[in-house]
């Protein structure tokens, strides 16, 4: 059964606060957000398998980070499953800088029980 | 059968190059891209059905728009279906704007015999 608004849209926030929160905080705690099946393309690069894309994101050449949602959009990403498809927007401070730099990131998310995991997610940051 | 890089990067590489020449020549062409089923986000606002997403697309209040496509991200969408999700980046200029803003859009394509349609987009300027 599809997902419909207004709970897609709910779902998607309340997913982007989560994950942020988590990247932000402890990057090894997003392991349990992705699968076997899981795919991330990371400024072109593409990781497959949860292991594989936190590996990646836990060697990321920074100390801290901040990210700052500015928009979440979600659509049903299949007629007869319950999967998302979602559109994030936002900012992010790295260690000291002080220009925060602008990032997109797409997330298909697949509902299990009453949780959701990570199928499909794609980074991005905007330069200009 | 899903489909595998690097087809999918060909597939949404091709595709972002003719959706955005459409988009800025014609928006009317960009009709046999969408069917009854698709979805629109346009900065937040929700469009579903080719005909409803096209006039929100044609009704658009600028004259003259030019896409630059910056990075374009694929990866299959499903493990049994022919679907790809698509992350564009990039900058467009409207009409005598001088400054390009930035975009970034999520499509789900799905294939149908050679081509594909747009079952799902979301489409956001990165304000800053």
């Amino acid at each position: 059964m599809a997902l419909q608004p207004p709970a897609t849209t709910d779902i998607a926030k309340a997913f982007s606060a989560f994950y942020y929160q988590a990247f932000d905080s402890n990057r090894n705690q997003l392991l349990s957000l992705y699968r076997d099946l899981s795919t991330l393309s990371w400024e072109g690069e593409q990781f497959i398998g949860a292991n594989n894309i936190v590996a990646k994101l836990v060697g990321l050449p920074f100390q801290r980070v901040v990210h700052k949602v500015a928009t979440v959009d979600a659509q049903p990403a299949n007629p007869s499953a319950p999967t998302l498809i979602v559109l994030v927007t936002g900012q992010l401070l790295i260690d000291d800088e002080t220009n925060p730099q602008h990032f997109s990131e797409t997330f298909q998310l697949v509902q299990e029980g009453t949780n959701f995991w990570i199928y499909n997610s794609i980074f991005r940051l905007n330069y200009g």
